[in-house]
């Protein structure tokens, strides 16, 4: 029993600066849910089975971690799974205005609680997108995504 | 006689957050003029004329406030209605530096100033956009926006 | 058992805003240790003696939350203490930055995390050194802070 | 008759960035006070008698500005004046968040509203500190401060 | 021999607040490449080849400043040309955010430097795409960008 | 022959964050001049002196850096030294407004330019004041200064 913190994102694909924060919120709680958003006006690289799949691989070592996926709203799939608080890392003071738009949004729809974690340091530059962006040009994205999300970028950027 | 005040927005749809603002610059100014943008490339939720209507409605009560729409320049607009100066809401930091930006190439175009009047604390979270991707997930819109642009919303949802 | 939770602070005085964000806490964590700073090179307006009372009379109906007092550094309070993560409160953009790197210092130094919750945007605008100023030129700070603060505050200004 | 826009500052000393925000104001308001601030707890260089004086002389072409000073509560001094709203120049983004802060406490204290006018860029660097800081260092101020400023702080530098 | 800055950017088109900054990277390098991107998921006013022409007659002047063009990692680019470090015009802080996650992505990738030059105050509201906007709708932008790009931006959107 | 890029500051003491800036502004320019601020109105923990002597050890193995110390405008030893482009570390947006406005005054007082590099992610919470902080309480700051630095450190903290 406990709080089961809940980390959302698109996670497409996951990055090592994901994994950082996934893992620095698992020693916060008692557990910790990672919520893969379906959001179907976007067009992502990877399905959401994918990204998934490729989180749960990421995370097998950390035994209090377990990946779903949601559509719609994020306080629904709180109060669905039973999960809260949002625990989210941010990188930049910008993101920062939005995300705490976005808290308070939650809050008042339902009652549930945002915390931020500071990204670490090492992983300050990193986003999903850049890393596509890299690996689509043909640069070196080892170090920066585990390296099963690696081999899955260079294919279907091969492709 | 006096100075008219230009509050000009999309307002796809008007929030309580606009009409916070749009009700304060009514007290400080003898006139104020809701310009509604129509902005060909983009795909708004509302037509103009919807977004005119539920404006009109929203403002009835105040006695100095009426509701217009314009394309193109906003500089352009004000000369035309000898509105001016231009008064905007701010929410976040964010929104600031382009809104500097813009207002510093008003004056520069037409000799247009801008005044900025903070968000009232309690509508600091409060979007159009983040309004209207609540209701899309049936999230409840009560309180944030006025009953008849609530049911609106619903309607276009629902559809 | 379980995690508890260390809000770090001057607190001099407590204000609204923090006792929004204590009790939030409150509510995600299993124990909220409230942690007043004695800074020996600052002058403030009341003795750590006075504002750990003024807290725990504050706080007296959260069962799970205890106030406590320490020099020095945070990271060894709250090893010596058995706390963590760190949560502190977060109003604007501009103290985030410095916060940000007090709490990367704080993981370096002694591997403890910081969690930010973002301030309940009623109480955006209040901070200590405010409510100081408006008491100290006769302004009404009454719905500022609680009811026992208001009147420590008359009277030390008055006196 | 007609509103009657505060500007308050510490005006020490006068630059041609206050000097433009002051000019601009005019132009949107009825009237304008400039509100000059006597800070019993800070140092000033020049006194609030010679920081209005020089004002007086800097603002004496503009028909509809007139000067004065005040202690304590900037929203007693608008009360008692019959002035509001406050208007206020913006340099910076670090600036903005402060100044909201005390919006919404000028606002919550006495109903006064704040607006901000972006301070035109040619100034944007411009600020009473580093002015005095150029002075003091034997820079040239010419062209950053009126004639008459510029002749008393050289000799308020020289002594 | 010594050091090329190189100043990249998309230039559709060229603005007076790109050549303020090429200008004073010329007076502080041995010399300057301008490496125009030729971004194949972005729909551009000019082509590539236009915006590299107009880049060329604007820098005419500019005897160690020489004009290229590019796809893919801007860090290659760098490589094949010889060229570090990167310098780039910085107007707003909400940029300086993303180009300083680029300037890390980029060291790691490659080695390469960035500076930032802070953009002319003067110039500080200046971007291509607010200059497309303004000449969309019929506003003069003349003294925003070289005479021979206001042609070419008249020609464009009246045809 | 070529430029001397000018690095000021006030080293009070030097971090391992400053010297990753100077070491890589090294790679970027013929020469460097760290140049060490003694400002009269503050205290520093270290004498001039010190500072100096403290820098010159550090950067002993860089072979095109040389250490100077300066009082009054940044502008004039410049000038004096023949040196710039001033080039500054940033780690916060925060600090980059004040930078900002630094640069643009010393554009106009003295035709300088500056260019701002990234501090490198690793040591982007660093700073002189929290380095002393944290030394001042006993915590460790191995790693964070050089290893005379940090003996240097213990020594004035410990007498």
């Amino acid at each position: 029993m406990g709080l089961t913190a809940l980390c959302p994102g698109t996670f497409d694909p996951v990055t090592n600066g994901h994994l950082d924060i996934i893992g620095r919120a698992a020693g916060c709680f008692d557990a910790v849910l990672v919520g893969v958003l379906e959001n179907p006006s976007k067009q992502p690289l990877f399905s959401v089975k994918e990204r998934v799949a490729m989180l749960e691989e990421a995370v097998g070592d950390l035994s209090n971690v377990r990946v779903g996926a949601f559509r719609g709203l994020l306080v629904k799939y709180a109060k669905e799974e039973g999960a809260g608080p949002i625990v989210k890392g941010l990188r930049a003071v910008t993101d920062y205005e939005f995300e705490i738009q976005m808290a308070q949004m939650n809050h008042r729809l339902g009652g549930v609680e945002t915390l931020f974690m500071p990204t670490s340091p090492r992983w300050s530059f990193l986003s999903s997108s850049l890393v596509k962006e890299v690996a689509r040009f043909g640069g070196e994205v080892e170090g920066l995504v585990p390296d099963h999300v690696r081999k899955a970028l260079v294919e279907k950027m091969g492709a």
